[in-house]
């Protein structure tokens, strides 16, 4: 987790809303990266998508092999993120902070089809204080509603 | 969706699982892609999926100038394409079929945060005959136990 913070730190001096993530493979590290989200103009590059975009022919062979593939990252996943890793069948996905904007731990993948009734397990806390600092210090800086609203979210997260 | 089925055709001639999608903003077409899984041997290049990755940028720019985008695919989206236009704000998605191992239209989006209680509409069976004719292909050529109860599940979609 600590080198996904360093990604999330590396975000923030560029201007981008602070998310770190690294892909692990049976312990060994098959790629990190920040969120890019402000610098790319876009709304796919997230720290994670761009993990499974450019390494998703490598984990289809990891997962072919038996590995155990964990995405730690220092925010719970949107629905994008989440979904794509189910789709490459990630086993863990530990998150710092969960995102109280997005709260995608609430979702039912038995409600859902045959495919999503084995979800990646979601577990939270590892490293919460440092990626919660890093939030905060932007969202602090943006300084307009709607980050004021988000912070509030959070600030209940600490609270939890 | 006539061209979101060129577009899952050629996927098939490519020995693809057939699924074709066109983007559109106010009626004018952004980008078109077909399903290139087998082709790149990973789980990201699902048709949408790709045209998210190329047009992010784009569509951030037009949802921001006011413009209603709408998806046309070939086969109801997966979890990691559905987040992906929940991400992107797409207005509406029109599935030429639903898909019954994903069965993505149970997501409820009033059970996860904020960011998810206004979802893409997602609309089912323009052009269903044309979009099952090609799964059926593609499923019959495979010949295994796994495609021929995909088969039977789209059998069960097709009465209803």
């Amino acid at each position: 987790m600590q080198l996904a913070l360093d990604k999330a730190k590396e975000s923030l001096t560029k201007d981008n809303f602070p998310c770190g993530a690294v892909l692990v493979a049976d312990g060994e590290i098959i790629g990190q990266s920040e969120n890019k989200k402000e610098t790319n103009k876009d709304r796919v590059s997230h720290a994670e998508m761009l993990l499974y975009i450019e390494y998703s022919s490598v984990l289809k062979k990891a997962k072919k092999e038996g590995y155990t593939i964990t995405m730690y990252t220092t925010l719970e996943p949107c629905l994008m993120c989440f979904g794509s890793a189910a789709m490459h069948r990630v086993d863990r996905i530990v998150a710092a902070t969960a995102d109280p904007f997005g709260n995608m731990s609430q979702i039912e993948g038995d409600k859902l089809g045959q495919f999503y009734n084995s979800l990646p397990q979601l577990e939270y806390g590892l490293c919460f204080q440092e990626s919660y600092e890093l939030i905060k210090e932007y969202l602090l800086a943006a300084d307009n509603d709607e980050a004021r609203n988000y912070l509030q979210l959070f600030e209940e997260v600490k609270k939890s």
